[in-house]
């Protein structure tokens, strides 16, 4: 398979890895659909919304190849949600594909796959396609049709070749109401 | 465009067309999706459920070639969904698609077209791929998610070539609690 | 009992009754509370939240003396809401407490009941206490908390002394998407 | 106001407390009715349906002499439900009631309050009338229409003379599918 390294999406940075035996790449993953899910577990949106659809795509698209993943992308109340806190999360809310601690390097309150992908906030998903290029970037709650129909179409779409542009994050709604958009001043 | 007609979906019989200047035939959609929706207007899971889930699809789908038709397949309380009172609904519910009286002829309570698609009861679903043959049938309302993954894989799909068992119908929910799956004694 | 009947709750006028054995009066229910909950059988926001509402009042206050009365009030469409679709309506939606047709005396599109008691559409209702005096009327859907708490209140109240201002309604939420408030130029 | 101490409600035993410049007592409410919500952070139902719940009782009988009080117990997961993680949790969800975190004594991983009170796991609900002894105890979620109705009937009540039944829990739903019922083995 040949694909434009130059366009791939950003590699995944994490410091702490569950639901998996081992760390996992977007790189080895190249092929197969990904969709990259990304909250806190403290974000209003992320417990009630964001996470519930996350579960419905598992179960509507079980028959296929595509490959949650899940990246806790705390950027507040770094204290209150430790690893500790988001392991007992994802027990009592039976969160069972592979997730990961967004990596903090102290550099920024943001952390570096956060960064990399230039996300505005929780929860924000990523839909990669198979050849590792991103397919979509939201920041917010799709509508279940629509986002069915876009795995869907990521699924269906056969190799293209990556542009520049695939990279760019689309305007989602704000989610004001849940305090989870990264502050302008503390923006990367 | 080569089709086999032999495995054609049926063509529609409609007394009477509501929101559209002129008759519709499947015929002439060869080529488009269209999603043949079927419906009593006193089936509470037709109003709660499917009528507001066809909405959402005409919304998400709104830039595709994606058709919609409506379907009053009335099989029981005949006297009491009259073309008049089915008129109000339309307007009151404010739906604006093309829609049809499925054709009552005499011999059944259950009206023609209805027969010919074999279908359970209301609501059920046709989707009717681009080469004209049935692509899913469904009884009762399916997972947002779901069909708009089937719709989207009604969208992308090359032409097919259509086969005998795409025309059979897949089993549904029962909607037992809503009263209008088609009573044994009535079936056609 | 003593009761001032300047300031009784008008009486019902209905042409026709479904599930009783006998016509129902307000009159002979003094001493009990009544809900008196209005309706249109292609008024959307009747057949999605009030009559649902309604169900729940019956399940949760199934242990006290409320008398719950649905009342067709039909002011608009009038030759697609008869009886008869009325009668299938009930049947279907599984409405199982005693409900009139308002009278249509042939002087205004509004019925007789709802011009008495100064409806301004669908749904409405009326809570009328013990003494038989108008304890409420909302137009549009109260949030069940609310509305629980003001049947308990009805339920606990001791004996008014009725008073003229009772009557009024109050102003309940506008319900301008249904399309089912009485237009100006046809109020009573 | 004379009260038969012997019935009161026990009292709470709180470690710390939010949204209150003093500690609260139960002993100093004796007169208002007061709802004690009782939560953990990462109990799914009572993030996703008693925390918005008792939002909307603040909303409805907000003009009354209700207080509510919430009472974060936790009996599991300790390391993850500090109150560091609890103070961000009630700042995000925009609580705004007084809350205290049930006393850990470090006799049982169930909490001093949560033990006095015999509450069996997360939500649960304790209605203390005026006169300071228990009203009503609920484990799980009721319906909006019978709390509403609850809550206006602890409003309206007169005060009346405790008994030692009123301080018996009744039997709430099993909250099983949240994993957030005290075990056996743990059990007070």
């Amino acid at each position: 398979m040949t694909t434009n390294s130059a366009t791939l999406a950003p590699e995944l940075a994490v410091s702490e890895w569950f639901n998996t035996l081992k760390p996992l790449t977007l790189r080895e993953h190249i092929g197969r659909p990904v969709l990259l899910h990304t909250f806190q577990l403290l974000c209003p949106g992320c417990v009630s919304a964001s996470l519930p659809q996350v579960q419905r795509i598992e179960h509507v698209f079980a028959g296929t190849d595509l490959q949650v993943i899940g990246l806790h992308t705390v950027f507040e109340h770094h204290a209150a949600m430790t690893p500790v806190t988001l392991k007992a999360f994802l027990h009592e809310y039976r969160i069972r594909h592979p997730g990961g601690v967004d990596l903090a390097d102290g550099k920024s309150d943001i952390p570096v796959t956060m960064r990399r992908f230039a996300l505005r906030g929780t929860p924000s998903s990523v839909l990669i396609g198979r050849d590792g290029s991103i397919f979509h970037t939201s920041f917010g709650v799709e509508e279940d049709m629509a986002l069915g129909a876009r795995v869907a179409m990521a699924l269906a779409a056969p190799l293209r070749t990556p542009t520049a542009t695939d990279a760019s994050a689309d305007d989602g709604p704000a989610c004001s109401e849940d305090h989870c958009a990264i502050p302008p001043t503390r923006a990367a």
